[in-house]
């Protein structure tokens, strides 16, 4: 069948993008899975993949976290601000432009990030926060979040086990570890059908098998979607619009910024 | 009269600060009265007085300006989080220290700026805006904000006069400059208690007077609730909290992140 440079490689319909993200704590393998769920989808499905990360996806990114790790001390809101703005960019100049040509986002990190580590971990109003972020991004939420879910408990040996640098754990210590977990876990509940919650203490192949049974689904859907829509313009849908491919409106998912407008 | 550290320097009571911020558009002269108030409360008072501005008030705000303005291009939301993240800054580092000791803050430019700005000169939610603006500066609002209020049409003549560069102006258009002016009229409106509207088209020495008659009226009411409470421990009240001096519920304003918690 020939295909034209809007199809997709292995179907010939016309390609929207699908929004992965991975979700847990340093060492708990995040970036491994990452790697592997993008390799399989390129060799088995020629998809194009793009893999990124919050903070510092961009180049903005990158100097605001350098801000934060290494600059003046900022206060808890400025250090919200600072990761949300980063988002902010990474969502409107990276992850929506890949989902518009079709490819598949995977990131590591996301808002739920934010939403775990700083009103879990810490103590922010979680509602607002959410209503925040989800204004940053414009109501976009990935297809399905993966966390990879590990008892603080066991990351000490893992961390010796693949010799990554056990500073930031230390810092903060075991219990803000126990409650960003469980803030990540209450986060799983209220949105069932958007996450998928995996064992992190599993073996490596086993939970790639299991990341990759979450997405295949995603796949077929957005190769559907793309098929009952292959009469509508794909291209030149234009940024920050909503609506787009990633951005549509999650089956019963609570967090819909329109809901929330004021 | 003895003093101690902690004492207003002519009144022997413990001092409390006051929050001034000018608004207007570029041309209308904050600059200027910024100054001679700040020589008339020094001089007349013998007040410690901050005079700063936004964005650009703290080093992590002027790295982040100069993202703004000659890094990588953002899109409308990431610039509205840019400068919400350095007045977050600005306010927990520079100006909340500054009321707590009981020094006049004078900025040129704060929140207002971006509402009617962002909201007034472009088109994202007001409400919305709003709630984000108070939860970053944990809503502290100015006891008095002055808008120098000037016709655009006034603007070319007044540039060739001070000399002042005219390219900001010129990029962004008349119309642009007619739609800030409304929302800034528009705002001080809805809250009239906060806002003293001066025409920017009067002589210099004639509108400090009428910024000067604004203020002197803080003063006084700080005086007398830094009596009031003198008992009160005024050091080491914590950052964030809310409660502080400058963030006090202002009487009838509608601004108080309070009532908008989810």
């Amino acid at each position: 069948m020939s295909t034209t440079p809007d199809d997709d490689a292995t179907t010939g319909l016309p390609a929207r993008g699908v929004f992965v993200s991975f979700e847990g704590g340093d060492g708990s393998g995040k970036s491994t899975q990452s790697r592997l769920l993008g390799e399989w989808l390129e060799q088995a499905f020629g998809r194009e993949v793009v893999r990124t990360r919050e903070p510092g996806g961009t180049q903005l990114g990158r100097t605001m976290r350098e801000l934060v790790l290494h600059g003046e001390d900022v206060d808890p809101r400025t250090e919200v601000l600072l990761y949300l703005t980063d988002r902010a960019h990474h969502v409107a100049s990276l992850v929506r432009p890949a989902l518009e040509r079709g490819a598949v986002v995977i990131t590591d990190r996301y808002l739920d990030s934010s939403l775990a580590y700083q009103a879990g971990g810490r103590e922010l109003d979680l509602a607002r926060l959410r209503d925040m972020q989800l204004w940053a991004v414009d109501g976009l939420l990935p297809d399905v979040t993966i966390l990879l879910d590990l008892d603080p408990a066991l990351l000490p040996q893992r961390l010796s086990a693949t010799g990554l640098a056990p500073d930031r754990l230390e810092r903060s210590g075991e219990q803000f570890h126990r409650r960003t977990r469980e803030a990540y876990l209450a986060l799983a509940a209220a949105e069932p059908e958007r996450w998928r919650v995996l064992d992190a203490s599993a073996g490596i192949e086993e939970i790639a098998e299991q990341v990759r049974a979450a997405v295949a689904p995603l796949l077929d859907r957005a190769r559907a979607r793309a098929a009952g829509a292959a009469g509508d313009p794909v291209d030149g849908a234009g940024g920050g619009t909503g609506g787009e491919p990633g951005a549509a409106p999650r089956p019963g998912g609570r967090l819909d910024a329109s809901t929330v407008a004021p």
